[in-house]
């Protein structure tokens, strides 16, 4: 075993622009099924506060410049790079032990979150630089002095220290968000089955999207690395508990209050409601994804479900059916498509869980231990159930984390005891609850979820559709308080804000106009006598405004829209009825009328750069309208965001309607598509 | 000053739901102007991990059974009572060496925190138990299967560790989120100050407002109170880096992913924009207000200006300019109203301060050196100007911490220069800067963000409305990153998300829906005959639905109502143009016309609960709708929030405008008022 082949690669380090060796004898990694030898890590001597330096100067000055639209399209040509060369990531991820379908969750589910990330920012973020949060916070009466919350990327380099079971997810769930909030990464994968981590950053650079800096990679120990850390750095980690807890710890770390965001230990939870008896769908689903759960990636998975509790009259029923199941797998080196589940990562790994089924066995009894065949050689386990009848009055069962495929079952009497057994846990990544009952799912899903970063509710409906307990998705968040480690990854928006500061801006709305790019209410607008949906986007600027004549509301007006439109409301019809009303006067316009005369008295008729009006936000009625009331607007262009891949952008204009004393009766949002060019827009 | 009055006060600590005295002999407390004694503090042998079961189990418990409005409404009340009572606290606050002035930032700046948390709780968040953050994520094609984010209390305690400089605020703006959130408290004040947090405490549980549990007091040293947290459980802390530090690296807090937040030493600065010379108004408004914040409080406060960096040419009149204002005070009791600045906390705290001042000597000279007369007896410190000449070289003015009337002039020669001594502070709570030019605002302020919690611009149009640099606002964060600790605190709801766990939940949409409390789109809804207008809020239900008949959009309805609203916009009005916009195949109908229409199908015209339509959310036109289309509305009851002190409350609707192919048309949120009875709404 300790023959070194001519195979074996000596992997490097990508520090500082270079690719890097370590100066020590280095550390040989085996293949998990074959125990072949297939690569030698090593960085011993390496100048990581340099790298880091390099990284923060370099990546984060060329990522800076960049738009969140531009670091997104950036994401997705490297998505569908790396989608194009899946194979080659495939065939190296045998060795680590996983199966193709396992690698799936890994390679495809890594590359797939670059996508998730590039559209859902594209969608939810304008092309901007600066990302201003919620809503102009008023701080004076007058409008002389207001606040605005923005978010800018960190002045530092997200460093991120993965685990050895996700070498590809684990590196791109991260870098995504922190690409996209425009800081730059250190990926420091698991030493164990950094190879396949190594080779897909050797496919990502040689792709020449990343600018440079962007992206550097530490395979081996990490020695010195977090020393160096500062206050504008970002530190994840995903491991063991006892590593994140030195993490932590770490004093560069506590004295320049690093963020740091750990997902450690978790003893996920799956819960079979009461309703779901042996014969129902949800029996099946839950048993169907227990079973695996347990197996998928031989249940090295931090979301792996550890702790099976079911009502007490159907622990037998769910124990023989995941017997039966656990049975039927077939286990085996991974590069055999007919091999159901593989071996663990290393015989290290599989040590460490058979040591660990020891500790659990003080409290609970083996139901099933291994029956099925294994190969003698590699790192192979077969799957052990454990069954715990008191489940209460237990912790083991609670707290070790065997990792690898091991769960215990254990029963409860009522719901409020299932609640309390998932708390145990004191905090997990994810549980999941099979119930088809409603009141069921709402008494125990909100019972749980304080401990828990995600809960899974399967049921017959979404049987077909359901992701699955085990799959964290780029949209929702993923990680979980106390044991799981506190920390917070994925979740859209949420995580690209974990690698940005917040500020809160305050001052004069034409300040906060300059410094947030976005037009203020109560700065100046600027008119002028060319109509401003006459500009095209190149023309336009924020700021620009249009103020219209006055019109008249009558009577006829009201009585008219309700006929042409069918909207009777009494309101607006019956004047005794609208008297009566606690807001009203006497009868009222529309809100939907006030909108369209406005849009009347805004428009511009004439064929022009503005293509199209896709939506309005945020539309609050803010004083009655009443026959007499003579309504105008000032419209005025308060966020302009060009497409990169489009020949026009949206404009987001600030609408506010009022009477003829000047008070508010309308304001919202108007958004529009406006082209960037136009032949005649002079 | 060691023979002790009888007025002398033993401190009391409000634990487990008594009022309890410490075992051993206990510290005095002096009066910082006068050196009498005022108190005696001692919490030795006090039983803190009951404590905390006690609050997490009794406070948590009542505190989870009440709505987000109804813990608002709760602070209302206090704070109604707080207010009433306030004279109280100007006068014992004296003895802590503030001003009047000093006292109101403290006492009805902390009072006017709970005002501002009731009601932005009531106006942003529903009137429910669990808070749904963000949009319902679609994670299938056919609505089977869906996520959104919930929100819902932690089931720990709040254990809030506060500086001595506010006794009353540092409780009351960090209580207030909490308790909005849903999550008990325990305060411990700092000694020095703790008897005027302990007569506050005394006057807010003589109230009987608050349910029994929701806030615990405890005064005196904190022993092993942090020992025992949970990782339900989240601590704040606000005072000394060294303090900090150590608590952060608390086993307990270190095992158990604690959640921490603090606030520590800030080194903030006040930039002089290039344009602002003396003459502006700008110029005056920055002495004035680094004059205010080096002496208000003493200086003792953690939003202080300690740097003040200003254009080289401007360094002599600001340094000219400062000294006069200096010269101008009147340091002394406080209980004389003629005085302007007080004395520092403690004769303890004064030594601290002068010999950071000796340390900052070592880099900078002294331009004012407290040439006014102080008293003699009491904590009595007067300001201290130093300058520095190299600031970029130098590091102790950017990292020692003065806290009292101490700062450091230092000139810049370029903006990118400014910047960078910005950013040498290491992470600031807050920074300033005087300008009244867009451009320097925008490069300025966007260099400086990253590094800060918040930044004020300060120019003429905001002078008579600006907050001031020293002020925390309820709705805007504070914090800071690096050395001001990395926490954030107050921001309006994102404080009280702090005491919350997200929770992903993923399911059916009806199981998502019982969850929620929310109808979640893919759900069947719940139609029967009676409109569900005609129903009042007591009646109406969650997933309450209209779907109404078809109505065709002719060509002459988009005519007419273009001619009828004034909208004649190209796309409506000419067939050619409209086909060479890239959205459109030919002439649509106006988005405004389809929500018209839309009215006009779902309204019941009948007088009856639903009093008003006060807005419209998230309008989006998905398909364009040409001549001939049909067009039909299903209407939704998606949350109802009944108002506690009114006889209405808010039903938001969900409409789904679709046309005869089933594609949607147009999808938003009808937002209404409904009274909560109606006699004859059967």
């Amino acid at each position: 075993m300790t023959v070194v082949s001519h195979n074996v690669r000596d992997l490097e380090s990508f520090l500082s622009g270079s690719w890097r060796s370590g100066k020590g004898e280095g550390k040989l990694l085996v293949d998990a099924a074959t125990s072949q030898p297939v690569a030698r890590i090593n960085a011993d001597g390496l100048d990581l506060s340099e790298a880091l330096n390099y990284g923060r100067s370099k990546g984060g000055a060329a990522l800076g410049k960049m738009t969140f639209h531009e670091r997104a399209l950036m994401l997705k040509s490297l998505a569908q790079i790396l989608m194009e060369k899946k194979e080659i990531f495939y065939q190296e991820s045998f060795a680590t032990g996983a199966t193709r379908k396992d690698s799936w969750i890994d390679i495809e589910g890594g590359i797939g979150t670059l996508f998730a990330y590039s559209s859902k920012a594209r969608r939810e973020m304008p092309n901007t630089r600066v990302f201003t949060e919620g809503a102009i916070e008023p701080l004076s009466r007058d409008s002389t002095f207001s606040g605005q919350h923005i978010l800018s990327p960190l002045k530092g380099i997200a460093v991120h220290i993965n685990a050895y079971n996700f070498p590809c997810w684990g590196m791109l769930e991260k870098i995504a968000p922190s690409l996209i909030a425009g800081v730059p990464c250190l990926v420091k994968p698991a030493s164990q089955t950094a190879y396949l981590t190594e080779l897909m950053v050797r496919h990502i650079l040689a792709a020449d999207i990343l600018p440079e800096g962007a992206l550097q990679l530490l395979c081996g120990s990490a020695n010195d690395l977090v020393d160096h850390v500062t206050g504008q750095d970002v530190v994840t980690f995903t491991g063991s508990a006892a590593t994140g807890q030195m993490l932590r710890q770490n004093p560069s770390m506590v004295r320049n209050s690093t963020r740091f965001s750990m997902e450690a230990d978790s003893l996920n939870a799956a819960v079979l409601g009461s309703d779901a008896k042996a014969g129902e769908p949800e029996f099946d689903l839950f048993v169907k994804e227990v079973a695996r759960e347990v197996t998928v990636k031989a249940g090295q998975k931090c979301t792996a479900i550890r702790r099976v509790i079911v009502p007490r009259d159907a622990a037998e029923a769910v124990s023989d059916a995941l017997k039966a199941r656990f049975e039927k797998l077939r286990i085996g080196d991974p590069r055999d498509d007919t091999v159901t589940m593989g071996p663990l990562a290393s015989a290290g790994q599989r040590d460490e869980v058979q040591s660990r089924v020891e500790e659990l066995r003080t409290e609970a009894e083996t139901v099933y231990g291994g029956s099925c065949s294994i190969p003698e050689k590699g790192a192979f386990e077969a799957p052990v159930l454990l069954y715990c009848d008191r489940p209460l009055a237990s912790e083991a069962i609670h707290a070790v984390e065997a990792f690898g495929p091991v769960a215990t079952l254990m029963p409860y009497d009522t719901i409020e005891d299932a609640v309390a057994l998932t708390h145990k846990g004191k905090g997990s990544l994810v549980a999941s609850l099979f119930t088809n009952d409603p009141a069921i799912a709402e008494e125990m899903v909100l019972g749980m979820a304080p401990f828990h970063g995600r809960v899974l509710i399967g049921n017959r409906q979404s049987a077909k559709t359901s992701t699955g307990h085990g799959s964290p998705l780029p949209m929702l968040v993923h990680g979980g308080p106390g044991r799981a480690g506190g920390g917070e990854e994925l979740g859209g928006l949420r995580s690209v804000k974990h690698f940005m500061q917040r500020t809160a801006i305050q001052g004069a709305p034409n300040l906060l106009g300059a410094v947030t790019g976005r037009w203020v209410a109560g700065s100046n607008g600027r008119t002028e006598s060319r109509h401003p949906f006459r500009k095209s986007l190149a023309e336009l600027k924020i700021g620009d405004q249009l103020v219209t004549r006055e019109r008249t509301v009558s009577l006829e007006d009201i009585e008219h829209f309700a006929e042409f439109t069918g909207d009777t409301f009494y309101a607006h019809m019956n004047e005794a009825a609208a008297k009566r009303n606690p807001f009203f006067e006497g009868r009222v316009a529309h809100g939907y009328l006030i909108v369209s005369f406005a849009a009347g008295l805004f428009v511009e008729p004439q064929e022009g750069p503005v293509l199209a009006n896709y939506g309005v936000d945020n539309l609050r009625f803010l004083t009655p309208v009443n026959a007499g009331d003579a309504l105008k607007v000032q419209l005025t262009a308060k966020e302009i965001s060009p497409r990169i891949s489009a020949d026009y952008g949206e404009v987001r204009w600030d609408c506010l309607v009022s009477n003829q004393n000047d008070e508010p009766v309308a304001q919202y949002d108007v958004l529009t598509l406006v082209a960037k060019e136009w032949p005649s827009s002079s």
